[in-house]
């Protein structure tokens, strides 16, 4: 084998530590949280099921699967970042760009540009595939949690504001699905696993 | 929201339960068993990564990915049947058929056709794409058990003659992988993790 192919192997090898990183959100039977591997694959099949909702021009979903794919694999060296915790929030690109130097760099130069300019897409959120992705990446967290009974919430104190905030991609890319976000939102409110807001 | 879309998120929330269909294999670290979902996601990747080896024509990355996050949503009704449980391999057949009537029927006509097909191309393995998407499921599996030190091997008491069949087509459309196989295939006759004959 040649050594392309060999760091190439090292880097699967490497990838399976995701199935590792804990995520707050929980698998609906509600035994244990959630994983970023079983996510990334939830987050794609959502993807596929849902795409002839999707209300921005110009999409290609394959790109959207291989970036849900691909999306969390900086996980492994930097952690899971929950979305509403400030403090993690501050020092995540740091951790994340370090990840992505460490991870990325056992794949040969060109195949490492493709991974990393595909994740640092996701992240930006501006391309239309990057806009469909974090709608249904963020989707996929939200139904979880609330099939799992918003304990998510709960255990981090979430409050309405800041869902909405986090969701609006989700309003602007997947439109008809707003009324049943919404809908969890307020069921959500009504039994007070989510707060008004964050004071 | 329509009927439709209400169904669409009842499979998705259906296809969570992936997450807890638990196979022989074990992830690298040892501490459990793989789950069906996150071995999908890494199939995924796998055939991402790997693709520049494929040595069989025309085949289209996109649906292989496709077929790699789909391709095991049946195990959900039907449990994972271990590749090598002949009791379980008898049935299989049947029970994955009717399990793919219950789940695949959750989502509408049109959509349930498009997935339901793109897994009995998978489960035919006569496609390109088919041919392919097998080879890399196999290897995924195959590399895993070999990284997590042969413990499904032993559990399973596997034999170099039956590893050998199943992955001839990891031989035939990821040739320059092979050597690393064979290299496995006698470390663990050498260790005595593997068997050399069924009998």
């Amino acid at each position: 084998m040649t050594d392309k192919l060999i760091n190439q192997m090292h880097f699967l090898a490497e990838a399976d530590k995701l199935k590792t990183i804990l995520r707050q959100s929980y698998i609906t039977d509600k035994t244990r949280q959630e994983n970023s591997a079983e996510h990334s694959w939830h987050f794609a099949l959502t993807a596929i099921t849902l795409f002839e909702y999707c209300s921005i021009s110009g999409v290609t979903l394959n790109r959207v699967v291989e970036m849900a794919v691909i999306h969390d694999l900086v996980e492994i060296y930097a952690g899971d970042t929950y979305a509403y915790d400030d403090k993690g929030n501050e020092t995540k690109d740091e951790r994340e760009q370090a990840a992505a130097d460490k991870l990325f760099g056992l794949l040969p130069s060109e195949q490492a540009k493709q991974f990393r300019s595909l994740w640092e897409e996701f992240d930006c959120m501006e391309t239309p595939d990057a806009i469909y992705a974090n709608a249904v990446d963020r989707f996929q967290s939200h139904h979880n949690i609330h099939l799992s009974g918003g304990i998510t919430w709960k255990n981090n104190s979430a409050t309405s504001d800041r869902i909405y905030k986090r969701m609006a991609v989700v309003k602007t890319a997947l439109p008809e699905l707003w009324e049943y976000v919404e809908g969890t939102i307020n069921e959500g409110l009504e039994k007070g696993y989510i707060g008004r807001t964050a004071e």
